[in-house]
């Protein structure tokens, strides 16, 4: 009866794109329990932390600190981010579950915003890391096009732009002989809406039909469980998500932008039109709740304000 | 190449279901200044009170005062809520723009807590109305049937259920010689989901192929723009919302609950999409961020925080 997938999963980003863009100080101690709690819930993957320039990024300047400090549950991958080669190296000093991936962003100006490159030095970057990859061992899995849905700075990105860069990515891989899981599409700075997700993944999928894709969503403007659903409907079924709603970007060129589609109301959709996560909704809401103790302010999840609907007599 | 609707019409809500639920007070010469800067953005009609029992609901106790004091624009429909003939008959004494409805409640128990009233009752309190609204010659527009997709004491509502209540609502009309200009179905507590919203949107359309369906969503947990986003689809062209994402109902039985979609937010993913709502966005945003100030606390509204996309560059 349903054209949605039967399982999703889901890469929790809260401790890393979360964490990052906090403007008060973090104990390392306490970004430690919050991915310890959130292992605890299902979640398979956790992004921890971000390997980035302490004097840009201060919150993350205990990267190594907090990496070192989790005790490490069976069956989850603890992985950090790094948008150049220094820190992929520091990142592989770490006793973090090192995932390779190949990142793009298909908006030229916000790439240089982000990592001080234009599209040709990413290119020549991205060889770099899959050398590193291959000398290290480090498996490879995703590539990423960031701002395939629109950009702070350059506006629309046409769907013929994130085409290229996908073909960017897969040309790369091929390279290097590295088969990719699939691509991620990201909308890195909030401007996705339902009916262009469908335009840009059809746009993807008539070129590459059979090529997975994912999703790392922002809610900058309401629209992420919209835009979740509709990439759903399309059989999108790995997505990005921050629990409770936490993070933004730095560099996305606004402020009081929401952070990632939260963690547990994209469970909690899910769960309720019978999609398995392998999440246990009522763990992750607690680690919510943590968060927002963490940060000490109010956080945009709604699961965790409203209670997920256990409590409240026959579901179906 | 789209199947979503060309138009979509929006009644606001916010002013009604939003400072209903307030703990503070605010005056009324603030609700009067929101209500009046409301009508200023396209809204062609705003819930402005609802002529409630004060002593439940002390935030309505002025009623009377706000709807005497509000400057009317030309082609904007200002009404109020009512839960019982006594409500009716006071709204009758404003200047408001009073619209006839017929409401009913899937939940039984929800209707008992809300109103006061069983089924039974309702119907027959219904039948009342009716009267009045021929004497009075008040125009009869839409039925209205809550709890549509669940309840807070009930549990899941069967669509069968929702399908015995709008035949309900039909008899109602069709005995008092009215025709209506469709149904509501109100998801008043925040349980659905895009899937039920096509499950439940489905079975109506399947028994009355023809009738004209709008929704009132809530944004309990984080699904109101996707359930808006999958009825949309479904050619559902009317949607009640709350500037700035206010409201909440106050004998929804949990507390922290969201209020109804955020009306910036659907204006502006509707926008995005290319749907018409005659709403200037700025002028709403505007709005949202008057709430904030009126109210003294931040609201859930997305893009009143982000803004709009109209300072970043192209956009199509």
């Amino acid at each position: 009866m349903s054209d949605l997938p039967r399982f999703v999963r889901i890469h929790e980003e809260g401790p890393r794109e979360g964490f990052q863009i906090e403007p008060g100080p973090i104990a390392t101690e306490r970004k430690i329990q919050f991915v310890e709690a959130l292992a605890e819930s299902g979640l398979r993957q956790i992004d921890c932390v971000s390997f980035v320039n302490a004097q840009k990024v201060p919150a993350m300047a205990d990267a190594e600190q907090v990496a070192k400090g989790i005790r490490k549950v069976p069956g989850v991958r603890y992985t950090g981010l790094w948008l150049n080669t220094k820190g992929l190296v520091r990142a592989l000093e770490t006793p973090l579950d090192i995932v390779g991936a190949i990142r793009v962003t298909a908006s030229e100006t916000f790439c240089i915003k982000n990592t001080g490159m234009n599209h040709e030095q990413t290119s020549a970057e991205q060889r770099k890391w899959l050398e590193i990859y291959r000398d290290k061992g480090v498996p490879v899995e995703w590539g990423y096009v960031m701002t395939a849905f629109g950009c702070n700075y350059e506006g629309h990105v046409p769907a013929a732009q994130v085409v290229s860069m996908v073909a960017g990515v897969l040309d790369l891989a091929a390279e290097a002989d590295v088969a990719l899981k699939g691509v991620y599409l990201a909308d890195t700075v909030g401007w996705g809406t339902p009916q262009s997700m469908e335009h840009v993944i059809g746009a993807v999928r008539e070129r590459w039909p059979d090529l997975a894709l994912a999703l790392h969503l922002h809610d900058t403007r309401g629209t992420g469980l919209a835009n979740a659903y509709a990439a759903l409907k399309l059989g999108v079924a790995q997505f990005d998500s921050a629990c409770a709603g936490l993070g933004g970007c730095p560099f996305a060129g606004h402020k009081g932008a929401a952070g990632n589609i939260c963690t547990e109301d994209m469970v909690y959709m899910c769960q309720e039109m019978g999609i398995e996560t392998d999440v246990d909704l009522e763990r992750l809401i607690d680690c919510a709740r943590m968060a927002e103790e963490i940060v000490g302010h109010a956080l945009p999840g709604k699961v965790m304000h409203a209670g997920s609907l256990k409590s409240h007599g026959p579901r179906r």
